[in-house]
């Protein structure tokens, strides 16, 4: 059995690409290129600043010179690396996306492998609230058009940052509070709060779940905070520019993200119980490649914004949500069983060609039970032509899906399939028909 | 610094998407479906069948469940691996193909990394001729149609084997000998020659270059070497079914490849003076994963032909042709030394446009200089309007690659672009454009 993930059949990988270019396309529409960074990296440049959480659980090793290297369990680290080597000097910003796959050695949770692919967008050079804005909005919108349910949850890192700095409480407990936050430990919070001076305003803050409208009772509550209420002014700042997912949104403050690299806005994407996209800013990542030193280095604060789909993720929330048509296309294999049944087979396939809908004789000859094990993960539709068949100049088509089968006009096929398609909205005829 | 492989800016990221793109064009042509295996897999199914010149290369390491892994060295085994888990029972004969990263930790080599890309197809659970034929001839089409020139060179390492098994070498001579040829290691192949009885015959065969129509004579030579024969009537009957390649190859026994898991016939295709892909039939690999418990299994001797480009030998080999364009496309950006130039602009672009040429204004309205740096790894060419240009009616065109300027009349760029795709042979028009 494979040691870190799931290996992939030809009857998935198609469903892997296809999102994946659905995409890469609303990816380049915004103006990111692509890039592709090594898969083994110094462990070094992860400890830093990727946070205890992913560095325990890094495939980390020496290689055969002696180095401490290991699998890349993210990144955004390796993308603030690449950019400080090849890509100081360059007008700024530079707009980034990267579809590689990442290591952790986690306990496997659903739909999470121990190797995973991260498909995700990194915005160099521009601390604008309008680069926030547009980084989230592809989020939004890169999963919306493959007409997914899901939910986008904004937050600020400073708001909870903010608060708990104005508490009493010791910088562990203010390490450990924030760990639970993120892994929704009520228990654990609950315990660090009994700890506290100021729990109420954090209580309420975790507790609040609004829009933007609602962010003025929030300022009032940490109005003793001024990071907090730096924070809640830089979400402002972002919403006015979100046309993309207009009120499609909830403010969350509980979104505080494992990396410790975020400085301020952050926000994530649930779908089916599961976290499938994760982002933010982070503007001192990059600083802490750059010459140390060199005086004037104009690097030292980059500013940077960017996400992350979990892809593995996306693909079972969308298999979840019915999304993912069984079958890469509708083909129909024509099976007969006897062959005095040919001609008319020949003729069946011209008329659905016609209509556009691939059909394919059964070349070989075969056997109708032999025909149909074949077509078995390969076709969506199989014809079989028999006596009846071809006497009442009809056919019966079998769905592979589901194995029922109808007796049927040639002329009837056209609507069942459509129908087919529209179960699955838009998305076979946007995505899937190629 | 990288680790293991150099990383890819934007401006190769796409070379390498679009050449894949084609190149999987035609494996799906041919029947072959993805499968995606994981990175890391257990140490073991290498050191079983993989040579020592791999296992010695492996980045292995323990994980933190102590067990034995290594980043995959190559894609066959890992197929093998997967087969045996996922389709034993399968109706034969499956077709996968991989695109995937493997890892070897060897002096690095021009244009190799120890992060390498292997696209591949393996051609499971038949052992007729056609089926090599039909893998070798997918090797050539798929190079072919990126009018990349390359020596398509064939063997079958029976005729070899065959040969040194009827001297009177030790067993480890024959191995030593067979790493010389593969190295090209002409000294030390004289050195072990000199310890045999039968060190013509082989000289002979190892000097042997020629077409089928040159292997009778062959055959006389090793008359008294049974293995070698049935090598050269293998090699015969799949020249029987390659129309595709026709005469353009070479058949070289000194192709013994690398690897110990081949069984008969072998290829390599050669360019700019690296080796860029390597393949041949190997019929006893996937046996060695079956289930030794098992009375009946019918894998034991699944037999499997296929091959793996290395693909980034495979752009260098495209670039040393000039077979790949310094851009993505002819994007030109219209600049103007002065904003009351803009209408005269808009009027450029929308002939350019009607004639199909990707054209944008500069909307930022920067100057010139800030204009063409901005340009500049973007576009393919900048069109500058100064005072001298609007009052004649025509505009400057500047190549951004070669960085030479033009005065013309707007007519007169598109043959201009035209005869730049030319150049470069139809690659352009047919791969790139889009």
């Amino acid at each position: 059995t494979p040691v870190t993930s799931r290996s992939r059949m030809p009857s998935s990988a198609w469903k892997k690409k296809n999102v994946t270019k659905a995409i890469e396309k609303k990816f380049k529409l915004y103006g990111f290129d692509e890039i592709l960074t090594p898969t083994v990296e110094y462990t070094g440049i992860f400890t830093l600043k990727s946070g205890e959480e992913i560095t325990e659980s890094m495939f980390a090793f020496k290689d055969k010179g002696n180095r401490d290297v290991c699998l890349k369990p993210e990144q955004t680290v390796s993308t603030a690396r690449f950019f400080i080597e090849n890509f100081k000097n360059f007008a700024m910003p530079l707009k980034f996306y990267y579809f590689c796959p990442v290591f952790r050695y986690d306990e496997p949770q659903h739909a999470r492998y121990r190797e995973f692919w991260h498909l995700g967008v990194e915005l160099i050079g521009s601390n604008t609230p309008e680069s926030d804005a547009e980084v989230i909005s592809l989020a939004y919108c890169g999963l919306k058009q493959l007409n997914l349910n899901f939910e986008l949850e904004l937050s600020n890192i400073k708001v909870i940052k903010g608060v708990l700095n104005s508490t009493n409480l010791s910088r562990g407990d203010k390490e450990k509070i924030l760990h639970y936050i993120d892994k929704h430990n009520d228990e654990g919070i609950n315990e660090i709060l009994k700890r506290t001076d100021n729990g109420e305003i954090l209580n309420k803050v975790l507790s609040f779940k609004g829009k933007r409208g609602n962010l003025n009772e929030l300022k009032n509550i940490v109005r003793n905070c001024p990071e907090a209420i730096e924070g809640i002014e830089e979400l402002e700042n972002i919403l006015n520019f979100v046309e993309m997912f207009n009120n499609d949104y909830v403010i969350n403050f509980n979104i505080v993200r494992g990396l410790d690299y975020y400085t301020s806005n952050v926000f994530e994407i649930h779908a089916n119980d599961m976290q499938i996209c994760g982002g933010g800013r982070y503007d001192n990542l990059i600083g802490l490649f750059s010459d140390k030193d060199s005086k004037n280095d104009k690097n030292k604060g980059v500013p940077a914004v960017g996400f992350a789909y979990g892809f593995d993720r996306v693909i079972e929330a969308l298999k979840a949500q019915n999304l993912i048509p069984k079958f890469e296309n509708n083909k129909i294999l024509i099976t007969y069983v006897s062959e005095e049944f040919l001609p008319y087979c020949i003729k069946v396939a011209g008329e659905l060609r016609e209509r556009n809908i691939t059909a394919d004789l059964d070349i070989m000859k075969r056997k109708v039970k032999k025909a149909m094990e074949y077509a078995n993960n390969k076709y969506r539709y199989v014809i079989v032509v028999g006596k009846k068949e071809f006497e009442e100049g009809r056919i019966t088509l079998r769905d592979m899906e589901s194995g029922g089968q109808k007796f049927l006009d040639v002329g009837e096929i056209e609507p069942l399939c459509w129908i087919y398609s529209m179960n699955r909205a838009n998305l076979i005829s946007k995505i899937w028909s190629w």
